[in-house]
């Protein structure tokens, strides 16, 4: 099958139609419009089989997960998705695998209206990159770096499902099904309402993808300040707890990464209107701790004392 | 060593400083701002090893090359670059192969003002992918449908350069120097200012990387129209006539890809302002056809007889 087929095919025409996509798929780039007064959120992120997904995890699941980890970089700034670039590299031209992954990839991007405006395939070892671009209010975006001592630190969701989900993912291919660790492995779900919601609420925002310690870490790094973590206010799902027991599910939330929920802060004075937002927020949110004016990340359980961090999240290399 | 050490010591920081970018290296995402007025040009290419480059070129080449190849279609839209995304699967962290990559990537960001304003660092084989964003006055955007019968199709630079360099290229690792096909192919020259000032005098433009013939085509499908190119007139180099022959060389130019030369065609009416521009346009650029009402792509020689076209590019899959 040759290139132009498969995009024709499996690509073009797919997704929602959006007024700002000037000229989408079939030139040599992608002509979009930014509206006045928005500011443009780009992001990038690459999923390599076998590195980041199993070889014999579900197409659907492959196609859903490669936007979903990228969108979720979106909602961690408060961006409104609009726009995906798709750089698919496959060992071959398989149809099942194409109908099934691209059936995944454009189920999300319709519920999330994210348009397909280009692309490039090309023939190698399995590896799926994504560039999302998203819009947001100027100056409204969520950075890192706004963390202040005193503001309360929330995370959305449930942790360490993902992390036991992917030990637990069937050998066979199958569809993950259920509300379980696998299915939130498979089909994490961007917390794009609840960003959008914190505009003008969080002081800071990163989406979990590597543990919760690693990465409220980035946001202390950035923000120059410290964090007291309070395990056991972890929000840890009936599955989780039922699969491992409360110590290595706090180990997982806290260091076994693929969750894409939020973790943001919010200063004390904004906490009325986080509570009054909450229902806009599309997902339940806890609060887990506080920031601290120095001290790095202190983990405590709820007597006050220490809880011992194995590790700090994933190591890419 | 550490993901972030990596980006920190390659990547933070080396290219030039923008007004327009917000946030760069460091969140969720970049913050960008496009100027009132602008459309913004979005694009996305891969480049995996031993597929699109041999594993022996030069890693400072295969930097070099992994941001041409996205700018020429930049520069195929009319488009001023400003931003880059840099997603890199690499098989481990190689000190010496990341230095010289990321010198042959920022020489070139550097020169064409491109800020890397995020990436995605990967543990796997090697496949560099790129997202480029550039700026365009609203409605100006050079597509590939806007040929009319009778334009004149245009071609910057030589052709068939860069096949034949691809094909001389030494074994053994080392710098590709000269004025030579191996030069051509390892730092392919995007044609940026060329694409710039072709912004209302060319009725449709793409860049040549699959080979003329097959690039041309999608220039005539997307416009509804057919060809007559003129063989016999392809810009071929002193180089590659000396290293293969008028024939061959031909081939190359038509089939041969890699150029990353612009084909673009202009109305009879607007020849004279083309002839003003060609100062501007950064490349030299030789007529080589016309578009006809229909009857495809029909390559003659000067003396009127068929050209046989033995295929139509590189095929992907």
């Amino acid at each position: 099958m040759h290139e132009f087929e498969i995009i024709q095919q499996y690509f073009s025409g797919h997704g929602p139609q959006r007024d700002d996509v000037v000229m989408g798929i079939g030139d040599d780039a992608a002509i979009l419009s930014v509206p006045p007064g928005m500011q443009l959120a780009a992001s990038v992120d690459s999923l390599v089989a076998g590195v980041h997904f199993p070889e014999h995890m579900p197409p659907a699941a492959v196609g859903h997960r490669s936007l979903a980890v990228n969108l979720s970089d979106l909602a961690a700034m408060g961006a409104q998705p609009a726009w995906a670039l798709l750089a698919l590299t496959l060992p071959q031209a398989d149809d099942a695998w194409l109908l099934e992954f691209s059936r995944g990839f454009f189920a999300l991007a319709r519920r999330c209206q994210v348009a397909l405006v280009g692309g490039n395939l090309a023939l190698g070892p399995l590896n799926i990159t994504i560039a999302v671009h998203g819009l947001v209010p100027g100056g409204q975006a969520l950075l890192r770096s706004g963390a202040r001592p005193g503001d309360h630190i929330y995370v959305s969701g449930w942790l360490g499902d993902a992390a036991r989900g992917l030990q637990e993912l069937p050998a066979v291919p199958g569809a993950a099904a259920g509300d379980s660790g696998i299915a939130r492995f498979c089909y994490p779900e961007p917390r794009l309402q609840a960003g959008m919601a914190l505009r003008g609420i969080a002081s800071a925002a990163i989406d979990v993808s590597d543990g919760l310690a690693a990465d409220l870490d980035h946001i202390l790094q950035a923000s120059g300040t410290g964090a007291r973590l309070q395990v056991d206010a972890l929000p840890l799902s009936p599955w989780l707890l039922e699969h491992c027991g409360r110590e290595q599910a706090v180990n997982l939330a806290l260091t076994g990464g693929d969750d894409y929920e939020l973790c943001f802060t919010v200063p004390a004075a904004r906490l009325p209107q986080l509570n009054a937002r909450l229902q806009a927020l599309g997902a339940a949110v806890t609060r887990v701790g506080e920031i601290t004016a120095g001290g790095g990340l202190q983990c405590v359980r709820a007597d006050g004392t220490p809880w011992p961090l194995a590790a700090t999240g994933y190591q890419h290399f």
